[in-house]
């Protein structure tokens, strides 16, 4: 039977026999009782101390088969205690890899498996969890559970010290990928607006035209505060600081690289009064947790608890 | 001199004798020894599944001072094991509320304690966590520590089924809240663009007139899908479907209350095709977990693991 099902999810074509399309499908139960179930899982920025309790217990499941891909940091990798698969995503070879996923994640559901898909950051932001719901649906029927994630859109400003949303600087915040819809193009950013904070993944390639655009086509004034963060909440984070005018030219001074976040807007300067153009951070020496610190208070990381016995507090 | 520091803090007028105004302020050690510690800590949507290990840590340290105010939900409370001050933090009272919250942060920082600030959600993202570092180095020149969190602006519409960013459905994400700039105006939306996904908070007492301003002013199609998720990832979670020429019709039909999340956009529609307009999920059982379920595939929640345990496995 298992093998019957196998084949038939092979087939492209096939068509789920019972499609998912009620008004109550979040009380959805598998199509078949012998499929697994999948879970898809933020694994948040890349510290294991982000991590939820939610994804550490999926993750610590010694029966799942976990698939994640190479943007997973080798210290969540190291939590999984059942069966780990890692994807090749690399640059270059995305589609190649989210092929091999999908199949690794079709041969767990049909061996009858929990299935744990791990994605960094939070699977539905920027992170294609909703094409990989859709698609085992589609293939499988099988409904995927989601377990949000610490995102890097919100973090990486974090960690490198900028409120997103700051009282008198900034009561929206727009999130883009730093490309358009042509893919070679910039992104279509709304007109300036003074309480609006914009946060850029993958744009620090194309820095300088998106930070042209946004003053002479966009409204932007060129004092605009501007940053970029690199390998944010890493200990390697560097983050430079400065305006719209600058910020393409510091970033290549300091050669900063991807992976990295790009911020405009006054919340930049909210918790950075004062400071001067240009590199504002350093690399944190080994064993620091940059990750869950903005600023240092000479505070000792505490030692590992009992964490299983405090969970065990909350049960009723 | 605990005592004097107590009453020169208390000082509104009162200068920091090393204001941290340099480059390196990520390394900027305590004004004084004697003072304490302070690290702003997000507790996630609410249920004690989304807090991060580190938040975990921060809240399980029987010689914290941690302080928080009613927006916590009692389950992550429970999980305090040191000293847990609750602010009334209220309706029409938060102005108090939060300095009551500010006294109680002097007192244990003069105390020489490890004071835990926990906030719903992520502190940066409209939480005042901006405002509450900056007084904090104001008026005692102490740096808070921040520990991110899983925003509800991302999770809610995620525990709705909405994955904020889609391929051909949404490449931008834009975060408001639901006034503007005179608190009583509609919020400033930049234009309409096929491609962004609006998330409103605090919207749904004025959904009426933002869906309408939409159309009128800023150009969306009357059938762009709309969907207000109440009490998102809690058990009483409900969610309602629509376009922007109904949502508020349907919100009012089914008396959707805050607190509430609004969502704007094609993705809204991308894992709920064919859906019809209204109510599209009811309230779960009691024991499941809808938090971190977009929708149920028929699997147990995991029992508690050592946690512990696996955390020293991740220990170099």
């Amino acid at each position: 039977m298992l093998r019957l099902l196998a084949l038939v999810a092979a087939t492209t074509s096939w068509t789920p026999p019972r499609p998912i399309r009620t008004a109550t499908i979040l009380r959805a139960a598998p199509p078949h009782p012998s499929l697994g179930s999948l879970t898809l899982v933020g694994a948040g920025p890349g510290d294991p101390e982000l991590l939820t309790i939610a994804a550490l217990r999926a993750i610590a499941d010694s029966e799942a088969l976990v698939i994640c891909d190479r943007l997973v940091s080798p210290e969540i990798r190291e939590l999984v205690r059942g069966e780990l698969r890692v994807a090749g995503k690399m640059p270059g070879c995305a589609e190649k890899a989210q092929q091999q996923i999908y199949e690794w994640c079709r041969e767990g559901l049909v061996d009858g498996r929990r299935v744990v898909r791990l994605k960094i950051g939070d699977p539905f932001v920027f992170g294609r969890g909703g094409e990989e719901v859709l698609e085992r649906r589609e293939r499988l029927g099988v409904e995927a559970r989601v377990v949000p994630g610490v995102s890097s859109c919100l973090a990486a400003p974090l960690a490198a010290g900028v409120p997103v949303t700051h009282r008198g600087s900034a009561h929206q915040t727009l999130v883009s990928t730093g490309y358009g819809r042509g893919n070679s193009s910039s992104p279509e950013l709304p007109p300036y607006d003074p309480m609006r904070t914009v946060v850029l993944l993958m744009a620090v390639g194309r820095l300088r035209s998106i930070a042209e655009d946004c003053v002479t086509s966009q409204n932007f004034p060129p004092d605009c505060p501007a940053l970029v963060v690199e390998q944010a909440a890493t200990p390697r984070q560097r983050t430079v600081l400065g305006d719209l005018s600058d910020i393409a030219d510091l970033a290549a001074l300091h050669a900063i690289k991807a992976p990295a976040t790009v911020v405009f807007g006054d919340a930049v300067r909210a918790l950075h009064q004062g400071v001067a153009h240009g590199l504002i951070d350093l690399p944190e020496p080994t064993g620091a947790s940059p990750v869950i610190d903005v600023r240092h208070a000479g505070v000792a990381r505490p030692r590992a608890l009992d964490v299983a016995e405090t969970l065990r507090l909350s049960t009723p």
